[in-house]
C-alpha cells in the first residue's frame, strides 16, 4: 500500500498487513503508535502482533530461529524506559506465553536449523550497546566483551536485537497479542561480524516468516477464513487504481 | 551509491557525501560509526558533518530554519546516556559553536523565513516522548503538556526532533566538527498535528539544505577546489558501472 515510499512500505493480503519498521525503537515506536491507532479506528477485533527479523544469537550458531519470552534491556530490566513530560516512565516489556508456546509448537522438526525460545536483549545502539568491538570507538576489551555476553547468557538471555523493547511494552499497554520472531544472523559468542554469504542470509530471513505463516495460516483456517482447496480468487486490481495508490504514496515519499 | 537500498541511500558529488540516516538515535548511531570508520580508512582530514533535516518549533512558525547550539534528551541533560556491557555511560552531546555561528551569519536576511538559533531537545518517542496527545496512548492532558512546553521553552529549548543527541555525542567523541540544521513543520506551542500542504512542506525542507549549500560552496572556494567560472565537467557514468553499483546495492537491500 505504500511499497514506493522508503519508510514503513506496507502490504495487505486479506487480513494480513505487513510493515517494515525500520530500525530501532524509535523507528518501530512511532509505527506501532499509528497502527495501534489504525486498528481502533479500523475496527479490528483481536489483532496479532509480530515482529519478524533479525538479530545475534547469545550461544546459539547463524539460521537459529528465535521466539522472545520477553524483552529485557542493556541492563537486563525487563521494562521499556521513556521520558514523558520531563519525567522517567516504565512500560513492562511482555510478551504473550501462549503466543510464544504455540508458535515454538509449529516448528518443524525436519526443519534443518533450530526453533528455541528465551529472553531478549533489546539496544539503543549496535555497536558498543551490543558490546562490539568493530565500531568506531570501543573503550573496553575482548575479555570485557566475553565476560558480558557470557553473564547476560547466564541470565537467559538467548539474543540481542534493536526493537523488542518497545514492540512489547507498546503492544502490552494497548492489549495486543503479540510475538517477536528473529533468525541468529551470527553466534555473538564466538564474533561481532555477519560472515554468511548473501544467498545463505536470504534463505535464514525466510525462517522465521515461514514460521509466523504457518501460524497466520491455522489461525485463518480455524476462523473460517481460509480454504486449502484451491488459491482463491484474486481480484485483479485495475491499473488506474494502482497509478493513483502509485501517486498517493509517491506523495509521502 | 546506495540509492537501490531503502536506509542510507548515499550520494557523493565531488567531495560532499549526503546519506539518509533514517529515524531515531539507533538508525543515525549505526550510520555514524560506519561513516566515521569510513573517513578514517578514506584517509580524509577534517570532515564537516552536518545534520539536515525537520523538527517541531517551541515558539517557532513552520518553515523556521533552527540552528541548533546543543542537544539535550528529554529532561534537559547535555548528554547522550548509552548502556555499554550493563553499565550506563554519558557522552556530552556538544555541537561546534563557531560552526554554528558560521551558518547564521550565511542566512540571508532576504529570506523569507527565520533563522534562529538555540538548544535542539531530542526524543526516543515522537508521540508521548514529544508531549504529543494523539498518539495511541497518553496519560497526561492537554494543561501537563502546554506546562511542559513553556517549561522547555523558558529553558532555552527551540526545537524538538530525534537524532541531535547521537549526532551530536558521537561527533563531538570523534573530535569531527558538526552543525545540526532543521527547519520546524510546525510550532508545538500552538498544535500537535502538521498541517501544512505537502508542496509548502517541500519547500520548508529546501531551507535547511540551501543553507548548508551556502557553507558548503563557500568553504570549497576558500580551499580553492570549486570554481563559480562554470558547472565544472561532469564525467559522465558508464552504464555498466552504473549496473555494477546497483548490483552492489541490491545486495545489501
Amino acid at each position: 500500500m505504500s511499497q514506493f515510499s522508503y519508510r514503513y512500505s506496507m502490504y495487505k493480503v486479506g487480513p494480513v498487513l505487513s510493515i517494515s519498521h525500520g530500525m530501532g525503537i524509535p523507528s518501530v515506536g512511532i509505527l506501532l503508535h499509528e497502527i495501534i491507532k489504525l486498528m481502533y479506528h479500523a475496527k479490528v477485533r483481536d489483532p496479532v502482533f509480530f515482529r519478524i527479523g533479525t538479530c545475534g544469537g547469545i550461544g546459539y550458531e547463524g539460521g537459529t530461529v528465535i521466539i522472545s519470552e520477553e524483552a529485557v534491556d542493556g541492563a537486563l530490566k525487563n521494562a521499556y524506559e521513556l521520558t514523558v513530560l520531563g519525567k522517567n516512565i516504565q512500560r513492562p516489556a511482555k510478551l504473550d506465553k501462549r503466543l510464544a508456546r504455540e508458535l515454538k509448537a509449529l516448528a518443524d522438526p525436519e526443519d534443518p536449523y533450530d526453533t528455541v525460545t528465551g529472553k531478549t536483549m533489546c539496544t539503543y545502539d549496535f555497536y558498543e550497546g551490543q558490546g562490539r568491538l568493530d565500531g568506531a570507538f570501543c573503550d573496553f576489551t575482548e575479555a570485557d566483551k566475553m565476560e558480558y555476553l557470557e553473564s547476560i547468557h547466564k541470565s537467559g538471555v538467548v539474543n540481542i536485537e534493536m526493537e523488542s523493547l518497545a514492540f512489547a511494552a507498546l503492544t502490552h499497554h494497548a492489549g495486543i497479542k503479540a510475538a517477536v520472531v528473529c533468525v541468529t544472523l551470527l553466534d555473538r559468542l564466538i564474533g561481532d561480524q555477519v560472515l554468511a554469504p548473501k544467498e545463505v542470509l536470504d534463505e535464514w530471513q525466510q525462517r522465521p516468516t515461514k514460521l509466523v505463516c504457518r501460524y497466520i495460516k491455522r489461525y485463518l483456517q480455524m476462523k473460517g477464513r481460509l480454504s486449502l482447496d484451491g488459491h482463491g480468487s484474486i481480484a485483479v486490481k485495475s491499473p488506474r487504481r494502482f497509478k493513483l495508490v502509485q501517486q498517493e504514496s509517491e506523495t509521502y515519499d
